[in-house]
């Protein structure tokens, strides 16, 4: 079947299912100790990249909307996502369709919400719909070199902008790094979300000053040089910062 | 004409208008130096308050929306607001209007946006629509008072931590205190809005800290004991923290 068939066959049964005029469009992003990815599907229909997003069924509760999607579209399970943005422009996807008529449930005015998370990528086992050729993780610093469908590249901007923001009162790093870590570790972590290199007597004294860290007893063994100090998180303090935030008064 | 009357008669030209399913609910605090307040109209139908919400047109972006219904709804113009939240419940709003029939337009399920704001009440000639008997500010120390509709109070509640959260990392006071003031006035906002008391000593500290403040040559006059001093805003520090928040890295 080709995959202008495949929409028009799903069409009819969107129809039934979900409500008309709402989507929602997860950002997942990926942290390999290098480097951010997204997570992104390529439709059959026009070979461009999206993200895993889709709509609201009738009978259930929008928070279960992007959860139900995410596992059938990409796999994805047990992720927490925070919501971060409403996408409502009148025009924002009325061209990605353009070769199908009105009637097509896909065609008309969506207004969609975006919702983020951030994990390692290692903890999912990708797979993807059949609307998709594939489903992948694309590195923040490839997406200039591919074709990305409707508003998705301003989505993803803003998810990350969110992200960023986010960490300047939040902590980060459980979950993402492994169990013992160095602050080099910590520290690129940090650069690698906010885009920038980091002073790094700054970012040692304030991450330390924050109370999150645990000064183990070990060093990263090997290594050429002064093998590093290991630290793992103080979790009753890190979720203590999880929930009043970095600079409360 | 009664109240259900008008809301048949409203309810057919807004299918014209309006999509289904979708509504924002935008939550307008004011801040009257000792207490916070929150906009809100009592509708003709079941005489319950309400937040000044509604619909979004077919011809507008979203972002336009929440501008048009509260200038229509409450007279309220030029207001910068932010997005905090989607509520989706799939029953949220099903009994509010339980003594009309499915066909009536403001009966089906929608999927609201929040949107929230801070001003100064004073700045604003508060109006009502047809549709209510009153537009008020609410002191949010009354809200347990009052009948709230469908979860408008979760909504305004969510608003608030929101507002919360955002005062941690940004800062807040311009536009909302007097072009001088002193600092135990700039310590009630904080109090105000965090509701709880803020250790003097500290608070002074961290917000000298942040450089928004600029002592000026000038006392409070008046008063019984020593004349507290002034300060104003300065506004380029203020606006550079507005822009990348208190404890960027």
């Amino acid at each position: 079947m080709d995959s202008r068939q495949q929409l028009l066959n799903k069409s009819n049964e969107a129809k039934e299912i979900f409500l008309p005029h709402l989507s929602v469009d997860p950002v997942i992003f990926g942290f390999d100790r290098n480097e951010l990815k997204v997570l992104l599907l390529k439709m059959n229909y026009r070979k461009q990249w999206l993200l895993p997003g889709g709509y609201v069924r009738k009978d259930e509760d929008l928070d279960e909307t992007v959860q139900r999607i995410l596992k059938e579209r990409a796999g994805v399970t047990d992720v927490y996502l925070e919501e971060f943005g409403v996408f409502g422009k009148k025009n924002r996807s009325e061209f990605y369709f353009e070769d199908f008529d009105e009637t097509l449930f896909h065609k008309q005015r969506f207004i969609s919400v975006g919702y983020y998370a951030l994990y390692h990528p290692d903890r999912f086992n990708l797979v993807h719909d059949e609307l998709s050729e594939t489903c992948e993780w694309v590195y923040l610093s490839k997406l200039s070199e591919i074709e990305l469908a409707m508003d998705h590249r301003d989505i993803i901007e803003k998810a990350l902008l969110t992200l960023r923001e986010k960490i300047s009162y939040k902590p980060i790093g459980y979950n993402l790094l492994p169990e013992k870590f160095t602050l080099p570790e910590l520290q690129k972590l940090y650069e690698v979300i906010l885009g920038k290199e980091l002073n790094r007597g700054n970012f040692y004294r304030k991450i330390k000053s924050t109370g999150i860290l645990q000064k183990l007893d070990e060093k990263r063994p090997g290594g050429a040089h002064k093998s590093p100090d290991l630290y793992s998180f103080n979790i009753e303090n890190y979720n203590k910062l999880l929930n009043e935030g970095l600079s409360s008064w």
